[in-house]
């Protein structure tokens, strides 16, 4: 993320691309949802999923980690550059997070971010509000995940 | 969760609760969400968020953990009182997330879910839809987090 009043609505960043591998579907399941069908490949076969699927939480916290991990290169490039490095704030929360398809042992997914609002903070002068669509889709473009995000960014003018 | 037709609006289900210690924050920052105040507490402290705080995304997926232990022991009661255990469907999605107040080391969280609403499914006859609210609060009721929840749940009459 840059400045608040640098960013502008629209734009569209592509945050990466991860494959989910059955040993890391598992491995997520184990520490945060143990569900049959996330754990075990035979169980999740006896359900209506007909195998084995990623939990929804494990999508949004690979989200999480390409959304961070693009951010750190973002202000790498400002620091290289020699120029101020914007504070980010706390995220107050998030809207409408859909699951719109399982995700299976082998999937690629494609994360991408696109900013489509932006506003000061009425409390903090300091802060602006940025609000993002943030997806997640297999290589046919079939979206697996979709949500609006929502972040403080520090103000230049703050 | 039992079969949707058993399911009465207002059921409180107490998950449990959570200790957050400063070396689970920071695993699972490393892992999934890599930003200074989660990873490390003399970077936290000179954020405005004075220290280290835990990944937001780590609160939710503690939430997810403990509703996926609750459901495993109601369905063994289920099983172990000789009765029809219900098949969860999958979760399309939730609403208005939001985290309202830093989750810090030594930080204790309860985690409660309300049944807030249900409908048949328009689409699917065999399933229902059943609304959650969830919320996760420190010892003097204050609330960290809050969003609303959706599963499907098979119906007896389905």
């Amino acid at each position: 993320m840059q400045f608040f009043e640098d960013i502008e609505i629209g734009t569209l960043t592509r945050l990466g691309s991860h494959i989910f591998t059955e040993e890391e579907i598992v491995a997520f399941a184990r520490a945060f949802d143990p569900q049959p069908f996330h754990l075990d490949a035979a169980a999740g076969a006896r359900t209506h999923f007909g195998g084995l699927i990623a939990s929804g939480w494990h999508v949004v916290a690979i989200s999480a980690r390409l959304r961070a991990q693009a951010c750190a290169r973002e202000h790498e490039t400002l620091r290289r550059e020699g120029r101020p490095v914007p504070r980010l704030g706390p995220s107050p929360g998030f809207k409408n997070l859909r699951w719109l398809r399982p995700v299976r042992p082998g999937d690629t997914l494609t994360f991408l971010s696109e900013v489509t609002a932006k506003k000061p903070s009425a409390s903090r002068p300091e802060w602006g509000l940025v609000f993002t669509r943030e997806t997640a889709a297999v290589p046919s473009g079939e979206l697996a995940l979709e949500f609006t995000n929502c972040v403080f960014v520090e103000r230049l003018e703050g």
